[in-house]
């Protein structure tokens, strides 16, 4: 292998994919495409919709690999650690298989590469290392404030970007007035004094079960748990993200 | 007109745009483009190969506005806001010429709709407001990470992103370790003990001029504002971001 391309393909939307993704996609001798559970199978669509509309018919060869098992019992960097190993390897035994030997493999990469997602550190340990390219994809916060129709920030101001566990153990960022969550399986913002916060959240954004609830966390708390469970319960997954503001102190 | 379309067309490379973005352009009925200085024309045309490539030969009408100029005397916000309802004016002054009245009118938006963009704020001020739809685009920060193959985020953790205005005014963020910086004028990052942190720059990014230069502050960032004068000054203007990592402490 001369060259990986990591090639961000958006958050579940196929039209999502940009001309310079659909062109690397036809530039490759070979994706590698992970092997999921069955109840992923939509995503392992949508790959295929993607690499169908960029192709026309000729598509490069694809070989699947097995994403390892995350081990548990080790504490949560290092498993963290121990599992990008893992993969590295999968990925390595994948493209041993393929003869003739690929030169241009590529990766279709959830969202942008750059945004919560491992591939680059997995990258980083292939020996001999090829060269990378990286494809900038929409990701699940710009899919989100799209959907909501709304900015992320105030005018000329910050912006924080963090998971669930690190909101739900470090509590609100200090000096921050808005607050974008990603990876939350249990409702960190349940944490927060509701009074004080809107929330704007979206769930399997770009797809066709896209569900949106906005407005004061007092008012809507309830319902995005309530309805963040039932739509896990029927779909066998979920993926979520929000964006919180704090609302202005109220005059005294 | 009944629908406004801001359409994210990313950030200088015309293969930045999504088949999403581009199913928009061909969908409108009027492209509102604004009316720039000399200075930045190479950004005229780039939009102008955007539509091409999307319309394949039947563009949409186009209606040129002119950008008001920015009052000084107000205050910063206040500022803002009255440019903002100038804009909303002179939007509606070019649909209003128009005959036969369009009902679908887009706007081609530098990056996303969503990140340090007026748009959606100029939305609100159209009087009767029509539907908005927003497209997301990919973003300089994206671009950025892209161009140089790193993460944005260290594994499980926040980032913040801020403004150059707001990092040389409020200083390093409280309990951040990753800082992304926009809107830029003045190399706000001279501002911090340059021992501390690592940056990784770039300016015209997936452009044919993008330029970009990382490593430790200490040793790059003489370089950086060096190169960023120099490109400035031929290239008539300049647009550049970078991210910032706190180095961890050295062992006592
Ligand atoms: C491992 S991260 C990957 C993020 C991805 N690289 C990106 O750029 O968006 C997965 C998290 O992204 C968010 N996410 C991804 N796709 C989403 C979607 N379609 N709808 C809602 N959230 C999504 C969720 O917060 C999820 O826990
Ligand atoms: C008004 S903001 C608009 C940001 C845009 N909406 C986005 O999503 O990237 C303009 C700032 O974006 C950054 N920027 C935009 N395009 C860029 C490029 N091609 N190269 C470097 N920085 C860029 C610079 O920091 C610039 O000051």
């Amino acid at each position: 292998m001369v060259e990986l391309s990591l090639i961000g393909i958006g958050t579940g939307n196929p039209d999502h994919v940009t001309r310079q993704g659909e062109a690397a996609i036809r530039a490759a001798d070979l994706i590698l495409i992970p092997r999921k559970g069955a109840a992923k199978s939509d995503l392992a669509e949508l790959r295929e919709t993607i690499i169908a509309h960029a192709c026309d018919g000729t598509p490069p060869r694809i070989a699947h690999f097995d994403i390892p098992e995350r081990r548990t019992e080790d504490g949560y960097l290092q498993g963290v650690e121990h599992w990008h190993d893992a993969i590295a390897r999968a990925w390595q035994a994948a493209i041993a298989g393929e003869t003739p030997s690929p030169r241009r493999v590529a990766l279709l990469i959830w969202g942008d590469p750059s945004l919560y997602d491992s591939s680059l550190r997995i990258f980083a340990r292939l020996d001999p290392r090829p060269l990378v390219r990286v494809i900038p994809g929409i990701t699940a916060l710009q899919a989100l404030t799209a959907a909501h129709a709304i900015p992320i920030n105030e005018i000329g101001a910050p912006f924080v970007v963090t998971t669930g566990r690190r909101l739900r153990e470090d509590g609100w960022p200090p000096a921050a007035n808005t607050v974008a969550v990603m990876l939350d399986g249990t409702c960190a913002f349940r944490t927060l004094p509701p009074a004080d916060y809107d929330i704007w959240w979206g769930a399997y954004l770009g797809m066709a079960e896209e569900r949106l609830i906005h407005g004061p966390l007092t008012q809507v708390a309830d319902r995005i748990e309530a309805t963040r469970a039932a739509a896990r319960a029927d779909h066998g997954w979920i993926m979520d993200v929000y964006l919180l503001k704090k609302r202005p102190a109220a005059p005294a």
